[in-house]
């Protein structure tokens, strides 16, 4: 793309100060449409060191109020930033709907230098760049108006600015080590930028090339272009997208209808001995874990009064307190039903070596949000496929990901709900959603099976807890994770 | 994409019978939707030799009332195919509104038997594939709901059935030199297709990949996917799409108001003298083309009364009339405004050695159809972008594109329009539209202008006529016109 680009033809001065205020007039006035509208903006700006992304990005957020945007600029990973999914810190950046973001560079300089300093194999290339088409689709398919610009100066120009900046003392530090080596590898890095754009252009999130030789013809460029995709997002805000074919392998797993609960039963004697047995082995795995760096998302869905809370506690009693972190999931706050549905589960992954156990999860985009039409049909049929996809990042990133499905009949639940009702210390558990809930059992049931059938993946499969008696389903949950945790410690 | 494909999981048979039964009772209650939304909707089936792409599609077809689909097939080209680009045959062959075209292989199956067979390049391949890519986003952001299948089938099942076709001599026919090769060579075609499946598998027009082995499940799973398609389709009737960048090279020309009438006289000899120079000239030029099978487009657009007509009997004046055609363009039938808006150009293409003379042209787009509103904002503002890569497809045919714009100001419009009103025999060339049209001349002269510039691609530039006096504009054309012939024949 680099090496076909063709040039937009320079305005003459007088014409081009007149476009670019024009422009900066229609960005100024269209934030307020953006806001009712809720729809979220990324632009995002790529190119050649010293191609004056910085000073075009600054220019254009001078016409929208500050309490609209955002600015990120991405560093180089520290150590901590390497304990999450490659995706993990741009995903929790990602705007709210009705403001923008915008980036000083974003995921693909990580990437591209990856390639040039030859630490990113093709392989892990591959890898990213599916990462990527996924994000940028997803987002797209939830509503979010990607822009990307990438800043395009020749090697001379890149020489000629380098230097300048490098001869005065007050600019030099704007000029890093890379920057200097891009320019001595200008072809290289040419072949690297050039591939990546080709890879990562899509109809939805399509590149847009700046010709950066002249500033504020570049910043005309960014104007009408941002102008432009907002005009027409703003056209498509109930978009629906095509659902894509399953492309992960899937495990057998049973309709909960085939489920046999019945003589899924421990005596207390049994339970007390295997839990203590059991709680013994998970504690000493979760040492290795740490030391390992081995991250792990443990997900938990069931029926109302299925045992789920008491179950996850059988799981951290055995845990360090300094290694896990257990994330209760309620309906999503206002800030984050401004965001992609899966943003309060990216912001919520464990670093490597420590556990994140979700008592409910992502998989509510499936069942209530669907039943209760909180999201739209495409939404929710999207939604297997997205879920999909992010566990695979979980997964390749070297997460081990256990879905446990808390099982019990719906006589059990009535029972459980009669005594809580009954119970002076338990009724804070039962509430009136718990009995609406309970009317919609049928479709609930349609719904979860749907789910396990399309979500479970030979890398993040369900597993389901027949819970009648909550001592067995407990015992069965440390089985499987100390099962699953050993395999990942190569044991 | 084959490679990895994930095979669905095939439902028991009972299940699998009350599916395909609901799922056709779908298709079949959704075609006065499409009827009504005005959708078009190919099906394209692609796939193995003998997995029954056939079978399948003559199920499909059962659903849906005769009235609404047809069904193409492409055999090997014809000399009389091979003398029209690549894309005009599939061109041709799309759907109205609101009907289906069904595919038994498309385009695809040209390409990757010729990348079989060694006659495509790799450089052509890039070619093949960029063409579908933009042929595939233009239909989907004009409306069209593209739903792409690929029947598989393994190497032994494929053989299996090949054998058993050739054992019955009802249905040895029905295999061809082609499955055999195909099957002998499974391997090297199967990372063929997987590629060309990976490079033109996009967002909007995805391939799904039918698990071919059993012919019921492949119903299901086209079934499915077409509904589903469809439902999809149906809620965004109105969608916009990006505004893509420009990535033709662009040639300098001028605004209208910069282009100087004045001094564009002719004598009445110079011009008898020239004209019949010239005219001989393009006569022998004519046959050079003929003889070399050099197809050419001429493209007029104008002013009213700018003398459009004058100036291409100039030019017929000297072509042999079984090598030209020309079509006089007016507003669209209703069977071609059902259509992509370039269809009724793609239909008029000339075949190679010929001449096609529009006497207005596919640029209605950016001019009456934006100016008076009859198609949307975003229709005419990715249209330049659309008209470019249609042109580059002639011109990468290896057609001579031609554009005049015959330029004229306002008051010798005026001046002719009422000669024309005064004078009997050619009152019928003035019409009260024209007189409406005047009135819009500004707008005219922005659009007229946006569009110079941002379509005088170098591969299909816009030569302006000076046409205050059109002897003089004759002159130029006829000039121009030779001098690109000239080129083309390598003078």
């Amino acid at each position: 793309m680099l090496k076909d680009f063709v040039k937009a033809k320079r305005p003459v001065d007088e014409e081009l100060t007149e476009r670019v205020r024009s422009e900066r007039a229609k960005l100024a006035a269209c934030q307020m449409k953006i806001a009712d509208k809720g729809l979220p903006v990324m632009v995002i700006f790529e190119g050649w060191g010293a191609a004056g992304k910085g000073s075009v990005l600054g220019k254009v957020i001078k016409n929208i109020d500050p309490r609209f945007f955002k600015v990120k600029t991405y560093p180089q990973r520290t150590e901590e930033d390497k304990r999450y999914p490659f995706l993990y810190r741009y995903m929790r950046d990602i705007p709210m709907k009705g403001k923008f973001t915008f980036y000083d560079t974003f995921w693909m300089e990580e990437i591209t230098d990856g390639v040039l300093d030859g630490e990113l194999s093709e392989e892990d290339y591959d890898l990213r760049i599916e990462s990527i088409k996924r994000a940028e689709r997803s987002l797209t398919d939830n509503g979010y108006l990607i822009l990307k610009f990438f800043f395009h100066i020749g090697h001379k120009e890149q020489k000629r600015r380098i230097e300048k900046l490098l001869s005065d003392k007050d600019t030099k530090w704007r000029v890093d080590k890379n920057d200097l080596l891009e320019n001595k590898h200008y072809d290289e890095s040419l072949k690297v930028y050039d591939k990546y754009l080709k890879d990562t252009n899509s109809p939805s999130a399509p590149w847009y090339i700046i010709d950066a030789k002249d500033k504020k013809f570049a910043e005309l460029q960014a104007l009408e272009f941002i102008n432009q995709g907002i005009e027409t997002a703003l056209k498509n805000s109930d978009l629906a997208s095509p659902i894509l074919q399953n492309t992960f392998k899937l495990k057998k797993t049973p309709l909960l209808k085939q489920v046999d609960l019945k003589d899924k039963i421990l005596t207390d004697e049994e339970y007390d001995k295997r839990l203590n047995e059991l709680q013994d082995e998970l504690r000493m795995l979760h040492y290795k874990l740490y030391r390992r760096k081995i991250p792990v998302v443990i997900a938990y869905e069931g029926w109302d009064a299925a045992g789920k809370g008491g179950n996850i506690k059988r799981i951290t009693g055995a845990l360090d307190p300094r290694g896990f972190e257990v994330h209760p999931i309620a309906s999503p706050e206002p800030h984050e039903k401004a965001r992609h549905f899966l943003w309060r589960f990216w912001t919520r992954l464990p670093k490597t070596g420590h556990i994140a156990i979700f008592d409910r999860t992502w998989y509510g985009r499936v069942m209530v949000e669907r039943i209760e039409g909180f999201c739209s049909e495409n939404d929710w049929q999207r939604a297997y496929n997205e879920i999909n996809e992010f566990e695979k990042e979980l997964t390749d990133w070297g997460c081990v990901v256990i879905k446990f499905w808390v099982q019990i009949d719906k006589k059990t639940q009535l029972k459980r709900f009669k005594e809580r009702q009954n119970t002076p210390e338990k009724q804070w558990k039962i509430t009136d959603e718990d009995w609406r809930n309970r009317e919609k059992w049928d479709q609930y049931e349609e719904a979860v099976d749907e789910m396990i059938q399309k979500t479970s993946t030979e890398n993040a499969p369900w597993y389901i807890l027949e819970s009648a008696d909550k001592k067995y389903a407990r015992i069965k949950a440390l089985e499987i994770t100390i099962e699953r945790l050993k395999k990942a410690c190569g044991e």
